[in-house]
């Protein structure tokens, strides 16, 4: 079983209009709502493609109960621990010739000091029984870097690999905690790290502590980075066209796709083969998943999309 | 007991952002949701006032669940008639220094031909113990024009008041039922009658059978309009100086000033002091609802407003 942790779930919304005009009264061609945030669309993707996984979350409201609606429905196994404040929710309208997505993000309530401590024992129960661990998303109050990190170092410790995908300061407290992989991408690895060099950045998250580093490129697809004994190497990989569509979870599938990795044991000491393997599949998941209307669900032609994936083997020599 | 029916209500959600900006990701600064729909609204405005009332919606799928949850929250009388259909939502995004609202109105689903018996039959039923009923929004598939006319009939013909508040070729339908008032504002009343000049439009729905017309003019008042012997009369009503805030809900209220109105005696056939009080009420009360953030909230201060309100009496004589 593969194990996928968000801290901050959401009820996900996504509108479609004609054309957006602020101020004006828009009728809504078609809804859709279905519960999101990007562990539980990891959750989604890895089951789509057929894999055992559950999706840990919390849940809060009326729209916490709506999520566990929602996650019954559609039959992705899922544990949801209850806590006070309401589950968001996000809002993505998507308008006119192009498509164009608009997003809005709910605001989300903090984890309480009861909720937080159930939500790390729990986390480490439930990743003792997981080939692979993942933790998504934004980091609510109550479960800051600190936790994320103490959480990260228990599940490591117990000898099960962990992705960690989230934003801001939650990326170094990772990487000190020893995190198998690190999922940013290429904004929110500058932004962690203060350095706008791919290479030095990647470098400083490897130094601090995480065995590898995947910077996610949007159509320009994914570096995987890892150290070695001389420096650093880079595994650059993309398709020789970018996929046009929706990249909402575009991330989320790369982060599904290192996670069956994981789980079929590969790691930083796995050989090259099987670590193009890995940047491999998550540029193609991650294609196959803007081909699709919305995040977490993937195209049937990942396949296809692996074998054209173009990979470039980079080593870079520490500065002497 | 007051009356009102909503067969199309809806999740209302209202979201605070800093500026709209097409194509960009925005953090939501505030969110509030609740039960809405016109004639919820309604209900809302009139409990607030302190009156009894007891608002009939539909609901259907999860969003029908949260308003059940919600109204029950509120502790606002209901009574809701399951339907297949989920509940729709509606988006209101409230950006900038002038709080521009930027709309958007979920699809709703039909009412199937088991549910609108149920509906109709329900109305009439609870009608008999009403002293006045307000059927207020949108007619969703199912439950159109021939629908309504056919509760105004049965309503009306059983002794009870009725003010119609919708859009289109029910407002036509409603007049001919004989409505005992009709409140379109403006745009809906010019939309349903195909005439631009308000005393046209006006005249048209009394003749087709309506007792009163009170048509919503925005920051210019309103207009209530009655067949006179050789003719028509019509009040106008507005303040002074129109009050600023959120014109959402501000129909609802004078809706349901008028069936506070109607609930005491007041008829097409009152004296022209009555029908003079209920214009200044409508109003003031909806005045009051443009100074509240959310639809269905009254400011306290309805009954100054109300001594504020500036009435003009018109004639105006059949052409010969």
């Amino acid at each position: 079983m593969i194990l996928t942790v968000t801290p901050s779930p959401a009820i996900d919304h996504t509108w479609t209009v004609d054309h957006l005009v602020p101020g004006e009264s828009h009728r809504v061609l078609h809804a859709f709502e279905r519960a999101g945030g990007k562990g539980i669309n990891v959750a989604r993707a890895l089951r789509g493609a057929g894999h055992d996984v559950l999706a840990l979350a919390t849940r809060g409201g009326e729209t916490g109960r709506h999520l566990a609606a929602n996650l019954h429905a559609d039959g992705l196994p899922h544990v949801l621990l209850p806590v006070s404040a309401p589950t968001r929710r996000t809002m993505t309208l998507v308008s006119g010739e192009y498509f164009e997505a608009t997003v809005f993000n709910g605001p989300g309530g903090p984890i309480l000091p009861g909720e937080r401590t159930n939500l790390m024992s729990t986390i480490s129960s439930l990743a003792s029984r997981a080939r692979a661990v993942g933790i998504s998303g934004s980091l609510p109050p109550g479960f800051g870097p600190d936790e994320l990190a103490e959480s990260v170092s228990d599940v490591v410790a117990s000898g099960t690999p962990v992705v960690v995908d989230t934003s801001g300061p939650g990326i170094i407290a990772a990487a000190r905690a020893g995190a198998t992989v690190l999922k940013p991408n290429r904004v929110e690895l500058m932004e962690a790290t203060g350095t706008s060099d791919l290479r030095d950045a990647a470098r400083e998250l490897l130094y601090l502590g995480a065995d590898l580093v995947l910077v996610s490129l949007g159509s320009d697809g994914l570096t995987l980075a890892k150290r070695s004994l001389d420096g650093m190497l880079l595994i650059h990989a993309r398709l020789p066209r970018p996929v046009i569509g929706n990249a909402t979870g575009a991330g989320d599938a790369a982060v599904a796709a290192t996670l069956v990795s994981l789980a079929l044991g590969v790691d930083a000491e796995s050989s090259l083969e099987d670590l193009a393997s890995l940047a491999r599949a998550a540029t193609a998941w991650s294609a196959s998943a803007v081909l699709m209307p919305y995040a977490g669900d993937l195209s049937p032609d990942r396949e296809e999309l692996a074998r054209g994936v173009e990979l470039t083997v980079e080593t870079v020599r520490e500065p002497s």
